[in-house]
């Protein structure tokens, strides 16, 4: 059975928010959403009738403030977040494996993908998986700041979501070309950063990239690490 | 079961364009979509190892020119148009109450919405209704061109779209403030050009909008009506 989440976009950063509905459509998850948009996503869950169980963050990012501490004071939800991503004030710290449920048979599976930063997971619903900034549609995550590894990210990408079914759709942390989604199989095959690479050379490649320092990771992931609230809120 | 569609977004004329999954997975429609985002729309067909069986549109749009003739070429899917809006070109001309079927068990209802334009309509699929130009998130389209009216929308949206369940997630043909998806309860309740209005103070606040001219009209209309394929082609 095809069940997809729904996908919102933050135009500023290109990143995508997404909200998965439980099966009473009632009860709700939101993972990696952003600041400006919490207005925006809390219309959404109104208009929907959704009561949010949980803010999820797939790692604490540096190009985007989350507003997981405002939604979680104005739901009542709970903030869910890898454990090792430093973002201490969250209620449910996630190790590789964890479940969190929701709604009356909701099963969110934790998979710890280290690499764009050491922390970063991705989450299994549902037969979707949400790559955060691991697994993008035909790129992947950067991995030069914030204790990211190549190696890492190489090793999680191979060895981790590419063993997943072919069919299982990919929902990416971020898009810069107007696409959606994609899947495990298409990525397996056509990814341009990863396809016949070794780990050498997908290292040597990702080292060469030489891109600029994130305008907003000062800011953006000290914020995180307390929830995008300001320090002591 | 909350099936949704998948949402893909034109930034240029803030179009949406969905592509609704049949249950086997392996078939598809498409409603809406945009002429330069074809080779974007093709991937996720590929990624998704899609096969296309029916390009839909709402309307003949006048601020973007649809892509559907060049993916019926490409795919050898089959174009459904409402029958009042002059798209002679495609195989398929639906009125009010049509089944359009695709995949193992997919049914999609057409629901003849006039309004924005004499020919528009809105679709039904497994309990999401996509509402092209008619109604929009907390908003309508405009009626002041191409055979519009206020009176036909108002009798359209409150007459027809607004007895559908409260539940019925509404999926728009545009919007402009980043929101994604809605429900006909919502709407009845909050939607700011409809809700306390009668019908007589609905069509003054429609021609009171002193809209300007759509940028890409005189282009779009009729290239729209050729399924957007330069004339003879």
């Amino acid at each position: 059975m095809n069940v997809n989440p729904i996908q919102l976009f933050d135009s500023e950063s290109s990143t995508f928010t997404y909200i998965l509905v439980a099966d009473d459509e009632t009860s709700a998850v939101i993972i990696d959403p952003v600041d400006h948009n919490c207005e925006r996503d809390l219309a959404h869950l109104e208009r929907l009738g959704l009561k949010l169980a949980f803010v999820l963050e797939t790692h604490a990012h540096a190009d985007h403030v989350t507003s997981a501490g405002k939604l979680r004071e104005v739901t009542g939800a709970r903030a869910a977040v890898p454990s090792g991503c430093g973002i201490t004030p969250a209620e449910v710290q996630l190790s590789d494996g964890d479940i969190i449920r929701f709604g009356p048979d909701e099963r969110i599976e934790v998979l710890h993908t280290p690499g764009h930063t050491a922390g970063s997971v991705s989450y299994l619903w549902r037969g979707n998986v949400f790559t955060g900034d691991t697994l993008l549609i035909d790129g992947c995550g950067r991995t030069d700041f914030q204790s990211g590894s190549a190696h890492a990210l190489y090793e999680s990408v191979t060895g981790k979501l590419f063993t997943l079914a072919d069919a299982t759709p990919v929902w990416p942390g971020h898009d810069y070309k107007g696409q959606s989604v994609s899947t495990i199989g298409w990525e397996k095959r056509h990814n341009a950063r990863l396809v016949n690479r070794s780990e050498e050379d997908f290292c040597e490649l990702m080292a060469a990239l030489d891109l600029p320092k994130p305008t907003l990771i000062d800011i953006a992931v000290p914020a995180n690490k307390n929830l995008g609230l300001a320090d002591g809120a």
